[in-house]
C-alpha cells in the first residue's frame, strides 16, 4: 500500500473527528446565548441533529450528494452504502488518492448535520420540538445533499466554475437561508421587542459555555477547512490552517473594535461572533488566499457582523445567537470574496460566485419556506405562550437543566 | 526508518491523546448527573484515577498485562518499564510495526484507568473517598491488567478464540461488574427509594456538562476504537470509525424512541445513555461489522439501555449515572454480537464469546466483592448519614464547587 | 514529495491544533478559580490574547523570533510573512524537514500567546482592561519573540549551550516573571489579606470548569511537548509524550499527598495545580528524560507547588490562580532539572541552565516592570474600589455571565 495514501487517510480521519467535535461547539454556543429555561430543549435538538444526521446520510444523503450518474441537478445511487471492492473482496483503495470510501462517507456525513445546527440556534426558545425534528429530517436528509451535489457532487454549478472550497455557501449559507426563513415565519420571542418595536436585550445564561463553544468551533475548523483539502498535501493544508486562523483572529478584533466604537462597551458576544464571522468568511477560499487576504476577509467579516446584528434587529427578526449574521451574511461575503481577493479573483469569477449564491438562495429559501409554512398551517411550529414563558424544558422534557441552583424569576 | 511505521505511530499517539481526553468526558458526565453538593468529590475521584492509574500502569500494570513469559493466567515481567534497545543503545523500533514501545505503554495506560472510572459513577454521592482510592489502586493496578492479559496479553482466552476488539468486555464489563457489586454492597442513596421501595428521581445538577461529557466520550471513542486497530491501516481504521459512529447514532435514536414510547417524554438523559450504549456495544466488534450491522447493534443497545435502567431500579440498586446499563449490559451485548453479526458470526464463536463473558464476570465479581466486602467490614465504605445529606464536598474537601451561586435546599 | 515530510507536517499541524486548544484550558482554569462577578472580564482577556497574539505574530513576532541575520540578541527580518518560494512560484518545501513555512508560523504563533495568558490569571479580578491589553500587545508582540530568539532563534543562549526543549523557561517563566512583577505592583485583591496580613481564602466560583481547564491543558501538552520535537520522529515524540504524562501524574499525586499531610484536607485545587506543575517542570527536558526521571521531576514539582503557594501568601502577594507557583517556580525547577537528571545532566549544563534562567529573569522583570510601572504612573492599572467590589463584568462590559442564576451577595 502506498504510504502517501495512508498519511492522507490519517489526516482525513482526524479532520473528521475535529468536525464531529464542532457539534459540542454549536451546542455550547447555543445554550450559552439563550435562557436557562430552554437549555435541555436546545441540547436535545443538537443531539438529535448529529445522530439522525449521520443515519440519514447513511440511508440516502451520501448517495444523493455524490451520485454515480448525474444530470447536474439531482441524482441518486441507491439506499445505504456500497463500498467499492477489489476482485478478491477487500476494499478498493483506488477509490480516491486522499481517503478510503469509509473515510469519505464519515467526513461528509459530519458536514451534513452542520447545516441544520445553524438553524437550531436561530429558532431557539420558541419552536416546537416535533416540527423542528421533521424539518431536520427533510433538510439534512434531502435538501442539503442535493444542494451539495450541485457543486461538490460535480453538478451544474461545478461545471459553471463556481468555487466554494469548504462551504461558506454550501454549508453555512444553506443553513443561514433556512434560519432566515424560519425566524421570519416563527416571529420573535415574547419580550424581544417592546410595543414600539424597539429591540430589547435577552441575555444568554451561560457566557463561559458560549465562549467555550466558539473556541471549540475554531478548533473544529482546523478539520473543517483543513480536511477540505481532501488530502494531507503539506502546502495546501498548512496555508489553509494559516488563513483560517488569521481570518478568525481578524474577525474577532474587528468586531470588537467596531462594536466598541459604536456602542462604547467591551462586548464579548460581538467579539465571539466576529471570530465565527471570520471563520465562515474564509471558508469559501481558504486555500486560495494569502495570509494578508485572509486578514482582510476577517476584518470585513467582523464589521459585517456588527452591522448585520443591528440590521436584523431593525427588521424585527429575532435570532438569539446571531446565526443569520454569522452564517448567512458572512457566508455570502466569503463566497463573493473568492472573486475579489486571492488567486482566483476576476470579474468573471465574481459573477460565477454571485450566480452560485443566488442558486443556493433560491433553493434554500423555497424549500425551507415550504417546509415551515406547511408545518405552520397544519401542526403549528410555535409553542404556546404559557410554554414559552415557563420554558420548553419543563413542558417538553419535564426536567430542569440545573436542578440544584436557584434561578431568577422572569 | 520506514515511513509506514512513522505514520502508524503518529496515528497511535493521537488516538492515545483522544483516549486520555475521555477522562474529561467521564468527569463531566458523572458530575452532570449527580448533585451539586458532591461535585468536588466526583472530580477528585476522577483526577485521582487518571493520575494514579498512569503511575500504577508504569509500576506494575504494563508488565502484568503483557508479560514476557506467561502461563496464560498470570505473568509479570518486573517493575517499571524496560524499553527494548538496539545494539547501539537507541530504541529498538522492531518492537512492533504499529508503534514504539513508549506509544504502546501510553496507549494501554490510558485504557487502564477507564475501568475504575466506570465504577466511580455508579458509587457516586455516598462512598468514602479513602476506601474508594484503595479500590482504585487494587483494581487498576492489578485486576485490570491481569484480566487484560487473558486476552490482549495472549492468555488462555485469546488461545480459545474469544474476540474483543477494543474492550466491550475487557474494559467496559470489567468496570461494569465491579460497579454492580459495589452498588449492591453500598446500598442506594438516601432518598432514592421511598418506603415502599418505589424509585424516585434524583436529578443531576448540570445537564449541559453531562451532554458535553457524552460528546467528548464519543470523540474519545475515535481513538479508543480507531487506535485498537494498532496501526493506521486505512481500511480497518476507517471502517472502524464508521461502525463506531453509526452505532452511537443508532443507539441514541433507539433509546430516545423507546423511552418516548414508554414514558411519553423527550428524555435527554436516555438519549445520551443510548449513545454511550451504542458505543460500548460496537466496541467488541467494531472492525468486523458492516455499517448495517453497526446500526443493528446500536439499535438494540439503545433498547437495552431503557429496559436495563428500569430493571436496575426494580432491583432497588442505585446507579446514579446508569453505568451498569451502559457499560455492563451493553458490554455483554456487544461481546455476544460478535458471535451473531458480522464477519466472525458463528455458533462456535458465540460460545467462545459466552465463555469469555463468564470468565471475566467471575474474576471481576469475585475480586471486587472481596475488596469492597473487606473494606466494608473493616473501615466501612459508606459516609455517615449526616455527611451524605450535607454533601461530601463539605465534609471531605471543605469546599463548595460553585461558591458564588445560591442553591436550593434539599 | 517525500512521505516523511508529509507525515511530519501532519503531526506538526495536529500539535498546533492541540496547542491552540490550550487557550480554552487556560480560560476555564482562570474563570473557575476566580469569582463569578469577573467572569466575562476574564474571558474577554483570554479571547483578546489569542486573537491579537496571532495577528501580532504575523505582523512582527515571527520575524523577530526567527530573524534571517542575527547578532544573537535582537534581529528582525521585516513585517508580515514572506514564504520561501521555488523558481516556479510554489512553496519551497526544502525550508525544513519537519514542516512547511506555514506550519512553522502557526505552531510558533500558538505558543506566543501563551505567555500573556499566564499573566492574565495572576492579575485577574482587579486589573483595568485597557492597560492589560496594552501590556499584551507589547509583551506578546515584542518581548516574547525577542526572548525566544535568544534560544530558539539561534541567539546567544543557544550558542552557550542552554537547553529548553519546549519552554519551561522560554514560555512558562517568561509569563511567570511578568506575573510576579504585575502582582507585586498591582497589590492584592480587596479581602485577600486581613488587617494583620493573614491570607484569607477567596474561593473560585466554578470548580468543574477549573478541572476541565486542567485536563484540556494536559491534552494540549501532547501538542506543546510532542510538537516541540519538530518532526514526527517516532522515538522522540513517543518518549516525550510518556515523560509528559508521567510527570503530570506524579505532580498531581505529589501535590495531593503533600497538601493532605500538611493541611489534613483533600484539596482538589492543589491536586490540579500539581498536575500543571508537573507539566511545566517536564517541559524543559521532556525529550532527554527517562520515565523514572520524569516521575522524579513531577514529584518534586508537586511539592514545590504546595510550598510556593504558601510562600506567595506569606509574601502578601495575591495570585488568584497560582500562576507564579505553577509557571515560574516549576518552570525554573524544570529548567534546572535538565542539568541534574537525564541524558544531559552535568555540572556544566547546570551552570548553563542557571545562566539562561537569570538572563530571562532579568529581561522579563525589567520589561514587565517598565510596562506596568509606566502604565501605573500614567493611566493607572487598577480598577476603582467600587468596580472591584461590584465586579468588572458590570463596569467594563455591562453584562452578567450567568444572568438567570441567583447569586450570593458578597
Amino acid at each position: 500500500m502506498e504510504n502517501t495514501f495512508i498519511i492522507n487517510n490519517v489526516w482525513m480521519m482526524l479532520c473528521t473527528a475535529l468536525v464531529f467535535f464542532m457539534h459540542l461547539g454549536f451546542a455550547f454556543l447555543e445554550i450559552g446565548l439563550t435562557r436557562q429555561k430552554n437549555t435541555i430543549n436546545v441540547l436535545f435538538k443538537n443531539i438529535f441533529i448529529i445522530t439522525i444526521g449521520l443515519l440519514l446520510y447513511f440511508c440516502v444523503g451520501f448517495n444523493l450528494m455524490y451520485p454515480d450518474s448525474f444530470n447536474g441537478f439531482i441524482g441518486f445511487s441507491g439506499f445505504g452504502l456500497e463500498a467499492p471492492l477489489t476482485a478478491n473482496g477487500t476494499l478498493d483503495l483506488n477509490y480516491n488518492q486522499g481517503y478510503t470510501y469509509w473515510t469519505d462517507f464519515l467526513f461528509q456525513g459530519m458536514f451534513a448535520a452542520t447545516a441544520a445546527t445553524i438553524v437550531s440556534g436561530a429558532v431557539a426558545e420558541r419552536i416546537k420540538l416535533g416540527p423542528f425534528m421533521l424539518f431536520v429530517i427533510i433538510y439534512v436528509g434531502f435538501v442539503y445533499p442535493i444542494a451539495g451535489s450541485w457543486k461538490w457532487g460535480g453538478g451544474f454549478l461545478d461545471k459553471l466554475g463556481f468555487y466554494d472550497f469548504a462551504g461558506s455557501t454550501l454549508v453555512h449559507s444553506v443553513g443561514g437561508w433556512a434560519a432566515l426563513v424560519a425566524v421570519w415565519i416563527l416571529g420573535p420571542r415574547i419580550g424581544k421587542f417592546d410595543n414600539s418595536g424597539k429591540p430589547l436585550v435577552i441575555f444568554g445564561h451561560n457566557v463561559p459555555l458560549a465562549t467555550a463553544g466558539v473556541l471549540i468551533l475554531w478548533l473544529g475548523w482546523f478539520g473543517f477547512n483543513g480536511g477540505s483539502v481532501l488530502s494531507a498535501n503539506p502546502e495546501l493544508t498548512s496555508i489553509t490552517l494559516v488563513t483560517t486562523c488569521l481570518a478568525a483572529a481578524a474577525g474577532g478584533i474587528s468586531s470588537f473594535l467596531t462594536s466598541t466604537i459604536l456602542y462604547k462597551n467591551y462586548d464579548l458576544t460581538m467579539f465571539l461572533n466576529g471570530i465565527l464571522g471570520g471563520l465562515v468568511g474564509i471558508t469559501a477560499g481558504a486555500d486560495v488566499m494569502s495570509p494578508m487576504n485572509a486578514i482582510v476577509i476577517g476584518l470585513i467579516a467582523g464589521i459585517i457582523i456588527v452591522l448585520a446584528v443591528a440590521l436584523i434587529d431593525r427588521l424585527q427578526l429575532d435570532d438569539p445567537v446571531g446565526a443569520i449574521a454569522v452564517h448567512l451574511m458572512c457566508g455570502v461575503w466569503g463566497t463573493l470574496a473568492v472573486g475579489i481577493l486571492g488567486k482566483m479573483a476576476s470579474f468573471n469569477q465574481f459573477l460565477n460566485q454571485l450566480i452560485g449564491i443566488l442558486a443556493y438562495g433560491i433553493l434554500c429559501c423555497l424549500t425551507s419556506f415550504l417546509i415551515f409554512f406547511l408545518m405552520n398551517k397544519t401542526v403549528g411550529i410555535r409553542v404556546s405562550e404559557k410554554e414559552e414563558l415557563e420554558g420548553l424544558d419543563l413542558h417538553e422534557h419535564g426536567m430542569n437543566s440545573y436542578s440544584d441552583f436557584r434561578m431568577n424569576e422572569h
